[in-house]
């Protein structure tokens, strides 16, 4: 069995990198930079589940993904979350929050509807993130 | 300066326990078996800002917890997560869910006015942490 990143998963995110452990997508969602990871493991719904390995390297992966996307976009918080309610596929949120996006104070789960990008808006957040991606990993 | 709890963290939970790293609290709701881990370190609101070492013992404690939780309390999924857009200081939520909880499948922040546990209640859930504590750290 071949690891694929779940179909609800894949239906509301665009994937935009691979780090050794973990896919990196980002959620169609215009109103947050919204990022996921999803570690490339079948059968995984609870990060404990994870190998003592991979339990580290996906910390490193989220803290690298995490710092970057604070610097990078400004953040005035980072939300990282494995929640999994819905789909069960291990998969671990990182959200740049600002105190004047729409969703503010609350967490972004469940609050708005998405509002996908447009063409050009995913394929300047694609290059953004592939450059960024580029210099933190080399 | 000393290591103190956030008051708005000490206000809405009850100290349970320690680790190497960090505090347990129980956050006084009774709807959901809810814990939080508050790392015993300073000016740090971001996991990214821990150092290494400490990143790693907590990722550690967060899944023993959640492990242990998940096995005593017969979770259908737990939900963990650092937040943070009300209280600063670093703190990791760690709640155990079910498929009858009353917010499922939401997530549970702002979704229903805390219900407090009652004295023996209380009681009753730090009693069974202690126990499985002490099972699980020797």
């Amino acid at each position: 069995m071949t690891f694929q990143v779940h179909p609800r998963l894949q239906q509301d995110s665009i994937e935009i990198g691979r780090f050794n452990l973990s896919r990196l997508l980002l959620i169609n969602d215009s109103q947050y930079p919204w990022f996921v990871l999803v570690p490339e493991r079948i059968d995984i719904t609870e990060i404990y589940q994870l190998s003592e390995t991979d339990q580290q390297v996906l910390q490193q992966e989220s803290s690298l993904l995490a710092k970057m996307l604070a610097d990078n976009y400004h953040a005035d918080k980072m939300n990282i979350a494995a929640i999994g309610n819905l789909v069960p596929q291990l998969h671990i949120h990182h959200i740049v929050r600002y105190k004047n996006d729409i969703a503010w104070p609350a967490p972004v789960w469940g609050k708005y509807d998405a509002v996908p990008y447009s063409k050009p808006q995913l394929e300047k957040t694609k290059t953004k993130i592939k450059i960024l991606l580029k210099e933190n990993l080399i």
